[in-house]
């Protein structure tokens, strides 16, 4: 689409909250400011493949605040920062050094003094995450009430232990390109279902992040697993209101086949059961490592009775014409490839290959479009500036 | 005060040498001098917090040389660099490996092929940290002269074994600005004394960077410690001869209480003897592990038979009108909250934690003027560029 | 040289298969496009001399993808990226992760969404290096292909198993500036010799980058080590082609003594024997630890029935005119400063100093080339605007 065109349909959408706002989970936005991220991010990808600046800032700093290991994560994240002008910092500090309340309140003000954004990613612990983003959130709108920070950076989540909005967010943006257009997702079938993996401990907010989220098109979306896989009784909460409010229709089921009958989309995907993570959120707590190597034993042990959920070329066939569109985060288990027994069978994978990688190529721009709304008060008039503008993003004369 | 006010007061001073030249120690600077860094730090305050762009350079490193971890100063040095247009590098090889003479050399050429500044870090071993940072000076203007370097970087110390400028000078420009103007620290009262803390081994350079600076304000400057915890002789002096040059005075008391009395500013904080640091140096130097872990255990004991040194609401009940500013350089041991028993009561450390925040603030701004300092010969015109500009920091168009 | 001289030159040159292509190994290239890099790592010094702008990037990423440590590389590296306007991301994932095929891939297009350049440094196991850099390559320009990558990262060797082109390259050009022009280096005799060190396993590709590279300007190149010693063979076999081609000259010889006599220039350094370092890549792919550490020892002790060949004062006298220019890569080993016995006597070392950090100089500015020329269609166009540009480097009013 041109960028006129997103710009005008921009201009539709009510959005004025998205400023100067956190971004924690998309159930906190109404569908127009969704939409305008969709949109924003759209732009912003057609205006750099147009060669045309898209930085909004001539120097401050992008903080990454990592509580856990993620290069796609962290790449994405830096790219989007290094797009808009922002410098990214990481902030690698361990969880045992900022754990006290009073220490985050004064790390979070002093990572702060010329920071515009702060993407935290810190999924590895149920109840812990967001209550973490929350309370950075707090004390940096504290610092900047109190005039030690002259600006507040805003929060992106990266993912925490509740939803996943920058891969969720991407993972729609796919979807609307790939069935051309957000009204073409009205009444198509998503199953998002648990997958055998031979690790354990895998965050739950990949799944909640879709459930959360897909329900909001109209999609009708199945979520399956075995017994004992359950995601957060919050979340599917969440997803039983989207039926409500925007017509699509959540269910819940014990079988993978179930799921993939007719589906238009399959996101076949290994997670950890929610009791067992606060389990172990609980140990860990307690500094118990005999306990923490029995729970991971155990729940190895626990995903072996459950090898035969694989989206293996058979199930595929069950799918709406054998041709459901597969998503996944990545990286994904493959089976033969990257595991002997995994996710997804090495045929299925490669197939779905290059929609893979454009899937994950929207992160970037979706992250840019967040802080993008975050910053800039009247971001169409400012799209419309940056692609006015002389400014190449690379000064190739060719 | 307005962009203007600071540049017309900029122009009164006399501090040409400056420009390219390092920063030390802030007693090889002239009066005139550090208030031209002040005063440059409030002018970058004042573009940035109205959203003018403080670049100066296009392109170019600044290199971050740390042979110890500080989250703080890092993220300072960062904020500078970025705020001028430098990118930071981080060059975090480890001290055996550039321990050897003609190693420094090279290490330092090969590091500075494009870089402007410097920040060096080195704080843990007397007699090392600032004659590394002199040979490192040296070093590279010798590649310069030799047509190695196009241009010779210049040095900001970020902390060495005898002074702590970038913190010293953060901390007075804090006064300066809580006390309304530089003219009016003349004759206060400030007790500089040591604290307990459960941890052994902090640098000396904050209370001598203290001593060294603040006797010059015209200030009353209160050094208080144990018996054993001296600061090195040679920063005693340079805070006598203050006394003559500046008319401020400097007492050395063996009691906290004495110090607080009727101060008007307290700054307790734990640091290590002088002579035991010496001691562990040599150790290091011989490689003496277990010599290392003896003194560690000597001096844990040590600190304890002093743990009436606290910064409690009691002392400070007796400072002037019950109410000395209270400064620490963060992060402070609390007692009952990052510590049983610590530096300083939670109820007198929270009711100053705004304005502590607000002194750790000024930092990025104090090393950003000390740069703009070292590479802009005529800093006034700049600023006035700078101010008359139409470049946004962040092009927001609210 | 000035600035519109380099660009005539420059003008007379067919480069026009750089565009867009990686830099593998010299060897690759045509001696119009390696003299195009010359000419255009001159003119980016002259303008960088000059204060004048380089930058051809608005944002943009420069990943950096090290699969061992290296200081210089690593800083010559962000030093070209910063001067092009490109930012730094490091990615430092451990061979293991990456080291599987289908990860490559995957691993290639996560990283590079928004990367105009990849500079890969692997040179740690023969038959690997380059290898990891085709497939590398392959991946993103299949990434581009498919839509996934808007544009397609160019890559730079740093460092492979068989060449090590940005060091060769900024070795010659050292040697056309210290002999007044590429034509003076015609019939100078240079001696690549191994020299003993009390290390073990370090890379051919020096030696492999010289002897493939120097003998393309008209120069006698022997190439001197102890039996057991050798190089790879397909090098020396492109070193003898370039005899015929180039009209320059290849010999081999198992004395240094031999190499020396009446040398223009002497490359003395250790390496080790490609045999071994084959041996050490199966180990490795066996996880023989036992076995590699055998090796390790078999090595040193090899090494040590070589201990005569070394650079001393007495073979430099037997040098043309007792005063061949002595190149290394550095660092070196020196006797008496960093090791006992070494590749090079003390004073020898000290002597050339001066010119050894400066051919370590033009390091940053052959990088920074070889990525102009992968970008810039018309790079004298370009040059010639970056020259009459208004923009400062560093925007000092001096």
């Amino acid at each position: 689409m041109s960028l006129e065109s997103l710009v005008n349909q921009l201009k539709g959408y009510d959005f004025g909250n998205l400023y100067h706002d956190d971004f924690f989970h998309t159930w906190d936005k109404s569908q127009d400011e969704l939409m305008a991220i969709f949109t924003v991010a759209d732009a912003l990808r057609e205006l750099r493949e147009n060669n045309k600046s898209c930085r909004i800032a001539d120097s401050g700093l992008a903080i990454s605040l990592f509580r856990d290991n993620s290069t796609r994560t962290r790449f994405s994240f830096a790219s989007a920062a290094n797009l808009l002008g922002l410098e990214i910092q990481n902030f690698d500090e361990g969880e045992s050094q900022i754990a006290h309340g009073e220490t985050i309140k004064e790390t979070a003000n002093m990572i702060s003094f010329m920071a515009d954004v702060v993407g935290i990613r810190d999924d590895m612990y149920i109840g812990k995450g967001h209550t973490f983003m929350k309370e950075f959130s707090e004390h940096v709108q504290e610092g900047h009430n109190d005039g030690v920070l002259e600006q507040r950076p805003t929060i992106v989540n990266l993912q925490c232990d509740i939803d996943h909005p920058t891969q969720s967010m991407a993972d729609a943006l796919h979807l609307i390109h790939e069935f051309g257009g957000v009204e073409n997702l009205r009444g198509k079938k998503v199953a998002m279902t648990w997958a055998y993996s031979p690790s354990y401990g895998k965050p739950l907010s990949v799944p909640q992040g879709i459930v959360g989220l897909m329900t909001r098109f109209g999609m009708e979306v199945t979520l399956a697993h075995p017994e004992g896989y359950e995601i957060m009784s919050e979340v599917e909460d969440i997803a039983r209101e989207n039926e409500n409010k925007y017509g699509g229709k959540f269910t819940k089921t014990y079988s993978m086949a179930e799921a993939f009958k007719d589906a238009d989309i399959v996101y076949p995907k290994s997670w950890a059961p929610y009791a067992a993570m606060e389990k172990r959120t609980d140990l860990y707590a307690q500094g118990d490592k005999a306990g923490i190597d029995a729970l991971e034993q155990e729940l190895l042990e626990q995903n072996k009775s459950h090898m035969d959920w694989q989206c293996t070329e058979e199930l595929m066939k069950t799918t709406k014409d054998g041709k459901a569109l597969y998503l996944h985060c990545l990286p994904a288990d493959i089976t033969g490839v990257s595991t002997e027994v995994g996710e997804v069978d090495a045929s299925v994978f490669e197939r779905y290959r290059i929609p893979l990688y454009k899937e994950a190529s929207y992160k970037p721009y979706i992250i840019a479009a967040m802080i993008f709304m975050q910053k800039i008060k009247n971001p169409a008039a400012k799209l419309e500036e940056l692609w006015a503008a002389e400014a190449a993003r690379l000064a190739d004369n060719a």
